[in-house]
Formats: structure tokens, sequence, C-alpha cells
């Protein structure tokens, strides 16, 4: 059964208002999860001859608002990559040194390897999200990182390097939901951070700050997906279908054998 | 049934010749992945325990010849960690910059994080190892390294870190067949160098490195583990045994819940 879409044509404003973060895709659980399950085998062995190869990149970004899932998605779908060939990089509040640098500078040290897969636990959109809404920067700073982001994305690129963005997109009652639970179960209490309820109160201009970064830097190289989240199945399903679907239009392969191969003995 | 032991007093001398490498602990392998799945399960469990408890940490250094298993060990039994508190680090042969600087200083900036498990995949033993082998430093600087990397360990160890180290130990003949396989196999050729045949040449060389690295940094606070290694099941079933057992014994905690949460409210 066909998956929803999840992108949206470049250029086109992208309204959060008018997708239902509780879509399913009109699946059940239980078949998502068998079906979420081969994917990750298909995922594990493309991962690893992308790895072999060594000559491209996957760059996945996760964005989205607390309890929205990132950390599920790493663990849940991410986890089927060979970690030889996998690094996680969460972008948390900057360090006194990270701020001693324009934004870019902690995100591109980052940027994956060829043959690797990197995934950016929140990334360079924080700098027009959390710094928009916090006024941390000027408006005339931050509304030109949208075509800094856009350019940096087009080097990584031309570099080799496919770029996969996840915005992960739950609805406030969810993310109620979702604070109680983690407030209620003490193997959850430790996640929950006293910032969460302020960022929460903000809930609006954070929704209204993610849709201009989504429709600004949804370009052909690298679009925006928009993943239902309310569902963690379907969300997990639907992203791990996706970089599955990449890896298979990536078709990495095994390098030649080196010359002379034929003439080697072993003694 | 109980696994073979793997340790050895410190200070005792370690004699490779009399470990077999073909051991598999009196264990069939049905069982042992049985076994080492389960194993798998707990460690995945007790690793997430210790990236939210957040106060110490994980090193597990792999050594071993050519072909010994260290991708396999780290694709096998190190993948059942979230990979959001996990880093595989790869020491290959040296950069230019790295080079500039004493032999820890790359090693030392990949050393784990609190929460954190890292894999060295290779590590600061290759400077006792391949640079003795190779001569690619006189004797009394790498005779020196031995009680370096000691105190090396020592301090991580004050920090917070365990240390496991484990070296695979394989046979002559076992190497041989496996380099048979990589070279006829299309898509295992591209694990194949021109140096394993000529590292493979060294294979006594290496082995005296090997036993005096094993006897002199064999210390209390980082036990050397020798794994038999020609059987992979075993080889698998004894490293996550002892990963599971480690991280039993340091049984990490969630931490405790912020003062004052009870008298939040999510609106």
């Amino acid at each position: 059964m066909a998956l929803m879409k999840t992108t949206f044509k470049p250029g086109r404003k992208i309204r959060l208002g008018r997708i239902d973060p509780r879509a399913d895709s009109g699946l059940d659980k239980k078949a998502a999860l068998d079906r979420a399950a081969r994917d990750r085998e298909v995922i594990s062995e493309l991962a690893y001859r992308l790895y072999a190869e060594g000559k491209r990149a996957l760059l996945i970004v996760l964005q989205g608002m607390d309890t929205s899932g990132k950390d599920g998605v790493i663990r849940h779908v991410v986890g089927a990559v060979n970690p030889q060939s996998c690094t996680v990089c969460p972008f948390k509040q900057p360090t006194a040194e990270e701020l001693a640098h324009d934004f870019l500078w902690r995100i591109h040290r980052q940027a994956p390897r060829l043959g690797h897969v990197a995934i950016f636990n929140r990334s360079h959109y924080e700098e027009v999200l959390v710094v928009r809404v916090h006024k941390l920067a000027p408006e005339k700073v931050w509304r030109g990182r949208y075509e800094i982001i856009n350019q940096f994305e087009q080097s990584l690129r031309d570099a080799g390097v496919t770029i996969l963005k996840f915005f992960l997109h739950i609805s406030k009652a969810e993310q109620k939901e979702r604070l109680v639970s983690r407030l209620a179960d003490p193997d959850k209490r430790w996640k929950f951070s006293k910032f969460d309820l302020a960022e929460r109160a903000l809930w609006d201009d954070y929704q209204e700050a993610y849709e201009d970064a989504l429709t600004r830097c949804n370009t052909d190289i690298a679009p925006w997906h928009v993943i239902p989240a309310d569902r963690k199945w379907h969300r997990d399903l639907l992203i791990g279908s996706i970089i599955r679907k990449t890896l298979e239009k990536m078709n990495p392969q095994f390098p030649p054998p080196p010359p002379g191969i034929e003439k080697l003995k072993v003694t």
C-alpha cells in the first residue's frame, strides 16, 4: 500500500495547519511494524555498500518540537546502520567556543565523510528557529541565513552528499500527553527539562518559524519532508521507507577489485 | 554454561601460543547465537541507562591481526547500542596532522564523553605494534610507551571511564582461509589491501609484539581479554557477554527527578 506524500513543490508556501499530525496512510500498526522491519534490513545492507563504495554520503537532518520523536527515530530507524559508518550529531545549546564562530562552523565539521551516514539531531535550522523565536539575532541576520543554508547544502550536494530533511510534525495536544507521561514515569523523567514548558508556551511562534524555514529551504537538491508524528509507528515507517528509497536510488556498489588481484597468492 | 576465562593475572607473561584460537567453551553454535541475542538486548538497555545517567562512560578497545574480526564485532555486538550514545573510532594510518603530534593526541580527543560508549577499532596500541614491527620509532621510544599508556588509561579510569580491551586471537591458518575468501568473493574483495600479505609475512613479529603489549599493559584497572577468534559465533558471544557483565556491574541508574518537578503542570 502506498504511503502518503511528504514533500512539497519548491517555492510554494508549506502550511503546517493543513497537514494532519495523526495521519496514518490508512495502515494499521501491525502491518506497519512488519514493513518497517523489512525496510531496516534493506537500509542496513545498502548503508554497508555505501560504506564499501566510499564515494558518496548521506546526511539525515531531524527537526521537530520537544517530544516529537527525534530520539525515537534515531533509536528505532537509524539503529539499523552499522555504527562504524554512522555518526549521530546532537546539536545542543552552543558552547562558548561555538558561539565565537559563524553559525555553520560547528555544523560543517560534522558533515559526513564519504561512505558514511550522519544524523543531525537538531541542526543548522535551529539558527532560524530558536534564534528567531527568542530574538537571539536581529531579523536581518536570521533572514539572511535561509540562503546561506541553501548554498551550504548545495555545496555538500556537489561533494557527493545526499541530504534528507525530516520535520517531525506533532500536535500540541500530543505534546501535552507526552510531557505529562514524561513527568509521571521515573524512567522518562530524566528527559524532562525545565525549559520544555517555556518552549511549549511559544508553540505558535515556533510553528510560524518552522513554516518559513521549511518553505524557504525546500529546494530540489534538499527538499523537506513533513512527517506526521503523533503516531510513532507511522512516523518510523515513513522515515525508514524514505531512507530506503533514497539509498535504493543511490544504488551504491562494492568497489571493483584492485588491479592485479588475480595474481596474488596467500601463503 | 560457563564461558571460558579470558583474563590473566597482571604481571604474568601472557603466552598466545598456549591459548587455542579455536576454543569454543564447549558450546554449540545454535545455543551461542541465542544467548548472544539475549545479551545484546541487555546491553542495549543498560547502555541507554548509562546515557541517561551521564556520569560514567565505557571504552572498548579492539585489536587483532587483519581479518581477526574487529569489523564483525562492531557490526554484530556493538550495533546493539543506540547510535546516539555510541561512537566508533577507526584509527588508520596517521595523517600528516596527527603525525605532527605526540602519539596519544589523536587518541585522546576520541575519549568517550560521560554517558557514552566509544569503540576503538585499532587504538593507541598500534604504537607498540606496527611501530615496533616496522621500526617506525627507536626501541627506547616504543618501550617507554607501555607505561605512558598505562598512566593514560589510569587517567581515563579516574574520570569515570571503564575500559575493556579485547585482543582477537586468530590462527595463521584461519587468516589464510579468510584472506583467500576475501580475494574470491566480489562482495568482500574491497576489504582486501595490498598491504595485507606483507603484514601476514610478519606474523611472528606481530605475535611477539602483541605478547609484550598485552603483558605490559595488563593492569587491574584495564585488563586485556584474549578472545579466541577462529569461530566467529564464539568470539561474538564472549565479547557480548563481557560487555553485558561489565555494564551490569556498573549498574547505571536513571537520574533522580529534578527538584520541584511534582509542582509542574503541563497546560
